[in-house]
């Protein structure tokens, strides 16, 4: 199994394919220039048949591909990959496997379940849900999440270049191992599950962050890749609370400097840093309606 | 045509099924108690077919079933709708219409096209696209847009109540008439889609703000809605921008306080406001990089 490095993926944003620049007016009507993400449509195969086109910056359409394919269950851990086929010019990537797998049936229940408006499959991914045991003996400390919440925070990104853009992590203790960065949420999360998947890397012993929210479907797809630890710059949705509680996944959100909020797994924590005293209980609360219990 | 007045559709954060009063943890290990965001299933039919599963808030399903398939293409302005059912206890709602509609042949597109990493049908939304002509004779002042922004940021919401969520609102002038919430930003929007055909509501003198990101499916949307304005206080995608401009939608992006950036049909703006005068083209200079052109 692979050792990853400190950033061995990183956003580029000096990437000129991922950035466009534009000319508009601003509110005193001077002419202003800006940069703004590129999304390109990018239709995947799974052998023969056509499965879904996304739009995606196009930074790395193979670990889009095989994440995607693994997080909607069209892919089993028992189905080899014999190739990855991405022809830009066309905008096509096709992901061979030496079996034709079962994902006909999957496909059509995917007609029936597939709750676009979240973006998942949801059927689908209830049915491993239940399976999953997360390592419990898996720790974060605070000193080290802080640390983490930093190192994203100032890593050179798309975001900080152009912005309307979600960025997932996967970490290890202070680490930020792979930092990826798409127009859609699920894009990130799905890059770094093909890429787990690709690299034969483990989830029992990471972190996983994301700038989105706490959804059920961010709740699901973590526990999917068998990370024990979830961790968000916003806030929870009542469900992704409830499955995360259900899956003992530790969940934790409003991480911002040295605040945070968990509502799921604290056993996991180590509270061994010293914050700034106030303890208001809130990560933000110039906005949420937070209070003591 | 029915005369809206302001905020004839508001959220309502006292509403006890739209939020959970949730106990957890704190960065510094006190208990406290958070509201949070309910999200229930709810699995839409039309007629006698099962067509989708959707993640809501579930404070509107027949709008939002409506709207849904109004937004998909499943049902054309000339289709009749008969009935809507509502089954709280099943979760489930049903649109009935006087004949079967022609949405077999689509439902089978959609398996195929349905970019559900952006949550929408891409392929039925643009075939409508290029047939639509906006009104270009509508406008907006900026001194209307800051005093509209300032209405819909203080109004009470779930997202003040309990963050995570989006937002969207139906304005004219300074006037916001229908604003919808969900933890899904396609949930909000085709909520005031399905208002907008049930309660035969006309695009054409109407403003539409987001909270979301403008990228391509937000453009489309608002175009197919025949709104000739659209309003966020995110940022922009590139591809949304290039929609924008073909389809002659006006574009205003990062609108915060008094200002904000334009990218597309600016010629319906007027610029009647005095503004602070920091005229430095960035809505939020502190994480954009953007120049004076």
């Amino acid at each position: 199994m692979a050792k990853l490095k400190e950033f061995s993926v990183a956003p580029d944003p000096d990437d000129q394919r991922l950035v466009e620049r534009i000319t508009g007016t601003d509110h005193d009507k001077n002419a202003v220039t800006v940069s703004v993400t590129v999304e390109r449509a990018l239709t995947l195969y799974l052998n023969s048949r056509e499965i879904v086109t996304m739009m995606t910056i196009g930074d790395y359409p193979e670990y889009l591909a095989v994440g995607y394919l693994v997080n909607q269950n069209m892919l089993s851990p028992e189905d080899k990959i014999t190739g990855i086929d991405y022809e830009e010019d066309i905008e096509t990537v096709v992901v061979r496997t030496e079996f034709e797998s079962d994902f006909e049936e999957k496909l059509a229940k995917k007609t029936l379940t597939s709750g676009c408006a979240m973006g998942t499959v949801f059927g689908d991914l209830m049915e491993k849900f239940d399976e999953i045991n997360l390592p419990d003996a898996a720790r974060i400390n605070t000193s080290d999440l802080f640390t983490l919440l930093k190192k994203i925070n100032t890593a050179p990104s798309l975001y900080l270049e152009a912005g309307a853009i979600h960025g997932c992590v996967l970490a290890e203790g202070d680490k930020p191992l792979i930092y990826m960065e798409d127009v859609g949420r699920h894009n990130a999360v799905d890059k770094i599950a093909g890429y787990m998947r690709l690299e034969s890397i483990d989830g029992a012993d990471k972190i996983f962050y994301t700038t989105g929210r706490l959804t059920s479907e961010m709740v699901i797809k973590t526990v999917q890749m068998g990370i024990p630890i979830l961790v968000s710059r916003s806030g929870f949705t009542a469900w992704g609370v409830n499955l995360a509680r259900q899956a003992c996944l530790t969940l934790i959100g409003r991480a911002r400097g040295q605040r945070f909020l968990a509502l799921a797994g604290e056993h996991r924590i180590v509270f061994d840093a010293q914050t700034d005293g106030e303890a208001d209980g809130s990560a933000n609360p110039a906005r949420m309606n937070s209070k003591k219990a």
